[in-house]
């Protein structure tokens, strides 16, 4: 399977260097010449969007929302696995644009036809990619979509070095996007930085 | 100072017992005799609900949204604070009635004239106050609202035998509840049990 990486941002490039060698990897961005360079550091191949989509079976979007929307619409995307790791942050940062009654995902599905959308990484800040994958192992990336899509995005998410929380369908998306709302506030707002990550505990006894 | 808990059913009586002998409580709900009878087995007292909210400095809502909006809007709350548990569920459990947009501690605090509400402990499932608080200290109870009301509270917090982690003002109820859902969709809907909490992890290296 190839998994094109779309965006050359502190996500796609941190997600790029932790995939390489363990997926085939095509880079692509609109700064092409990002993509190329990235793609050389980590012995990857790069390409023209259009060219990496359609080579790819698994398409990350590494991109903000807005953008992510509007490449959903414009790309042709059929049969492939397209991978949402955006929050729909309002253009002050302060909240998201929505919740509750839809998701970013959902959205990028509707555009999206043809393709299977899964939720993923959106509580992951960036800087977590540049951690060694012994620290961040038991850090989840949930997951919600199509359940053999989700299978299969799991793979690469293990890839990652990291695990693996399902948690539904793509509608699960409007408890994950506010989930990665609150880590934002942590890490930014509430000066936790961004070395942290939500997950789950289990209490004993 | 004087805690009233109103409600005794799981999350009001197990919040009872990890507070006796800890806190000056006076219990009380619709059930009196329930109400008497945890108070006789903690040692501590019960009223009626009039008589234990006019004695109190903090008043904690253990009941469900509904029940704890109606009260808001008919008890005499003036100068106290007021902790809302509670996650705004459909009737079906399948969501939140409302998010991102409003909150149910900002519902709440509109028909609790003079009170200070702070949300809290609404990620928290009732069978965490059955394990010892040895297990539970490192669970964080996260906290919103105006920031002495959110000081005090954070006292009784610790008393329980959980973490404090403040997440600002009253509108971060809109991320908190979300997290409370995705909390209960993990125990219930995905089969985690209800012996898990949401926490933050820090990635080190």
């Amino acid at each position: 399977m190839k998994t094109a990486i779309i965006g050359t941002g502190n996500m796609g490039a941190g997600l790029a260097r932790r995939l390489a060698g363990k997926r085939d990897l095509i880079l692509a961005s609109r700064n092409g010449a990002a993509a190329k360079s990235i793609a050389e550091e980590i012995g990857s191949s790069s390409a023209p969007i259009a060219t990496a989509v359609a080579e790819a079976d698994i398409v990350v979007l590494a991109l903000p929302y807005g953008s992510a929307l509007e490449f959903a619409g414009s790309e042709a995307l059929e049969g492939k696995i397209l991978i949402d790791i955006t929050n729909p942050l309002k253009p002050d940062f302060s909240g998201l644009l929505f919740a509750n009654e839809t998701s970013a995902a959902e959205q990028i599905q509707s555009n999206a036809k043809g393709a299977k959308v899964v939720k993923a990484f959106n509580t992951i800040f960036a800087e977590l990619f540049a951690a060694s994958p012994d620290q961040t192992v038991t850090i989840p990336v949930f997951l919600a979509g199509d359940e053999d899509a989700v299978e299969i995005s799991a793979a690469l998410v293990r890839d990652a070095g990291f695990a693996v929380e399902k948690i539904g369908s793509l509608d699960a998306a409007r408890l994950l996007e506010p989930l990665g709302m609150l880590n934002i506030r942590l890490g930014y707002g509430l000066g936790r930085g961004t070395r942290i990550a939500p997950k789950w505990a289990v209490v004993q006894g």
